[in-house]
């Protein structure tokens, strides 16, 4: 038996037949509240975790539930087809509070199928994210099981149950278990589609460095008056410092910086182009006109694929009501770098504290606090992976898949990269009105629906290309 | 009867006869507990106010308790001989509170004669801040009074009750009675000594402006990675303005900033350095070594005599643990500018928000808070008054007078000036390490009793110069 064997119409045609089930699917995994925040919610996050292993199961998974310090892993494995390709598909069983209750306009954990805005809608928490987004790919399964007996690809599957709080079990799993998690290329169903007629898959995720700085000078804070102009303000040297991180053009100014950093194809920036977002639209939503990042570059190659320098919080000095003439004994600063692909963690942070370093006056101090790094991780627009997926989801929607980039990192996929060697596809169906973290989620139906036959055609279209 | 018919010598005798009873005296106002910031201790304060006024009329001054809104001011009158100067002493006699009280060695309000270091001083709070000062003034006039019958000169007396809780009802009272108050010059008794040997004159005081400055831009606080590089990042906008206020020499750049502002003659610049007070001895004591304001200047210079930019609170985005990749919606800085004479305040503050104004980008917002300004106040080092009293003062002490100047603003002086038209002549006999403010606060017993006679050789002085 070979990928070729196993004919995608049927499977799709079989989805379509069964929404109704697969809804009643979802609707059994969504009245299971599983906050992984709230310790109270513990049981019944293990109980999401059983109720994926025993759904698996049924469809010929070879489905455990996997203990960890924190809530249980499910990883479930399934044979595929001689030669074809191998994945790892990840979702997350866990959801978020459900605060402030008061404004739920129904009971978050009694899912239910409502008419909203003219559109058939899957309510409650956790309905986009991610239980009705890592169903999609459930089901696409199921369907392939139903029709053929089999799937077209090997499929792994890890589920979490921590993605909302943090994951602190997911690096020691993955580690743990890196021989048996590694596939080819990891499936990842836990973004947006980038309108309701156009599928989007994020091609690249920004990395990120995390610093913070503390100038300290004298040894106590000082009266302004009895010591201003003669003693060092550290307020002074670290604005100073900011302020120099950046040149008049927006680029970052410290050495090396931009070591590695290509320029965007003019064709990829041709079809961002074409999704006919404007700077003034991006901005507009929040009162803003103008870009302030790197002059002559549209918000969707400044936020995509270059990389930044931003003072995320800074504090020093007295900063409650009224005033104070003090000179503070030290000032601080977190500050946050966006990578993009090129961009080496440690170099940055290397590069960062030297620059900071040559700019401390000699009698003052700096310290360095280290919160985190990631690379940039970017399946690149002609890898094999995204052609395959673009082309099949181009088939599937009204509008052609868009491959876009994303402005923030998502730690999974930098795990999936430096842990198990592996890229990562990320295809989601959800929207932006989907009100995910607030009261009132949804996912709609026609996400559910053809995020299922969305799935189908990715590994068809994996098995094919790869066989 | 002119003041030369009042013979100084006899004064100064009767003075040092009477050290014992004037120390007695001092015990009784001691143990009256006036700590005005405590609603507990209100009666206490007027029952200071009322033993003060007990004591004044029975040296002769007409002398009344006078209410306010809050505690209520001591006024005194006393009349001089025919063409004698007119001078308005002022003091406090209230004082801090006593935590931590479990630091003091014996109760705050049981004042005693100890001996400490070689030396007998005078304990308690107050001793020295100000009951012990204020006293030193009215033990001269008792002399004056004992021996002549007469004072040298017109005397008003301003005692405040609550210098020590803002003054809240002192620019009232001065207002509500400038005619009665208004002197020619007021003698301020509330300053400390150069050092043991050295007696000071304050005689300039930096005047001050408070500005709060808040950047806003987008409409909420962003997710740096969504956003990062195309919107604009307030902490950006204000650490690049802060940055810009002082050039690469310690000068401050706003415009017109230094307009009005005098060099200090030579003669000044060579007294304070005959002071042997070396920047290293001055920023040692805070554990700094190098000048930090304008090149080329010495620490007293820079802290006396020129004025500031000095940034005093910055706040802006996430300063709590750990880290947050956040953009914020706004940041904001609190700045005060120390001023000294020739410059007026509100020309500081419109050029001030001026230079910030151009920085701030179009689609950015910017707000100012007032927090008040005071302009620089200086009574020349070659005023009658001054030289007058250098000259006494170092007849009296081991070590010539010291003409220094004051980093910081004393309100009072700013509100004698510009309220009543008076210059003020500070000059305090307190040490460094008198422990104002803190547990064990004492006063030299040579303090008290070599400054009733510097009070006495200064009347005497400023009546014959003026006579």
């Amino acid at each position: 038996m070979t990928a070729t064997d196993l004919d995608l119409q049927p499977v799709l045609e079989r989805l379509d037949t069964s929404v109704d089930d697969s809804v009643e699917r979802l609707f059994a995994l969504l009245r299971i509240r599983s906050i992984s925040t709230d310790p109270a919610y513990r049981e019944e996050c293990r109980s999401a975790a059983q109720w994926l292993v025993d759904d698996l199961t049924s469809i010929g998974f070879d489905a455990s539930v996997r203990d960890t310090q924190g809530h249980p892993m499910v990883v479930a494995h399934h044979e595929g087809p001689e030669g074809a390709p191998h994945v790892l598909f990840y979702g997350h069983y866990d959801v978020q509070p459900v605060d402030p209750i008061e404004l739920w306009e129904d009971d978050p954990f009694a899912p239910a199928l409502k008419q909203r805005d003219g559109t058939t809608v899957i309510t409650g928490r956790g309905a986009s994210d991610d239980k009705g987004q890592l169903m999609t790919f459930v089901e696409a399964c199921r369907a392939y099981k139903a029709v053929h007996g089999a799937l077209p690809c090997r499929v792994t599957i890890l589920f979490e149950g921590e993605e909302e709080s943090g994951s602190p079990s997911l690096k020691p799993f993955l580690e743990a278990n890196a021989e048996e998690l590694k596939a080819e290329v990891a499936l990842v169903c836990d973004t947006s589609m980038w309108d309701r007629q156009t599928p989007a898959i994020s091609g690249s995720l920004r990395g990120l460095v995390g610093e913070e700085i503390t100038v300290s000078a004298a040894d106590r804070d000082l009266h302004s008056g009895h010591y201003g102009g003669a003693a060092a303000n550290p307020i002074h040297i670290l604005t100073r410092i900011l302020a120099d991180m950046h040149d008049e053009t927006g680029r970052v100014t410290i050495p090396h910086f931009y070591d590695g950093v290509e320029e965007v194809p003019a064709q990829q920036l041709e079809s961002w182009k074409a999704l006919g977002m404007t700077d003034e639209q991006f901005l507009g939503e929040i009162d803003l006109k103008h870009p302030a990042g790197e002059k002559g570059r549209s918000v969707l190659e400044l936020t995509w694929a270059r990389p930044t320098a931003e003072v995320n919080g800074i504090t020093g000095g007295y900063t409650g009501d009224g005033f104070k003439t003090v000179i503070a004994a030290k000032a601080s600063a977190k500050v946050s770098f966006r990578l993009v692909a090129g961009q080496e963690p440690q170099a940055i942070r290397d590069n960062f504290r030297a620059f900071v370093r040559e700019r401390v006056p000699a009698d003052c101090r700096i310290d360095f606090a280290d919160h985190g790094a990631s690379p940039a991780n970017i399946l690149a627009a002609d890898s094999p992976a995204v052609i395959a997926a673009k082309t099949t989801l181009s088939d599937e929607w009204p509008k052609p898949a868009a491959v876009i980039g994303m402005g923030g990192s998502i730690p999974i996929v930098g795990d999936f990269k430096t842990m198990l060697g592996m890229d990562s596809l990320l295809v989601g169906f959800a929207l932006s009105d989907d009100r995910i973290h607030s009261p009132n989620e949804k996912y709609e139906l026609t996400s559910f629906a053809k995020g299922q036959r969305s799935w189908a055609r990715i590994l068809d279209a994996l098995a094919r290309h790869d066989g």
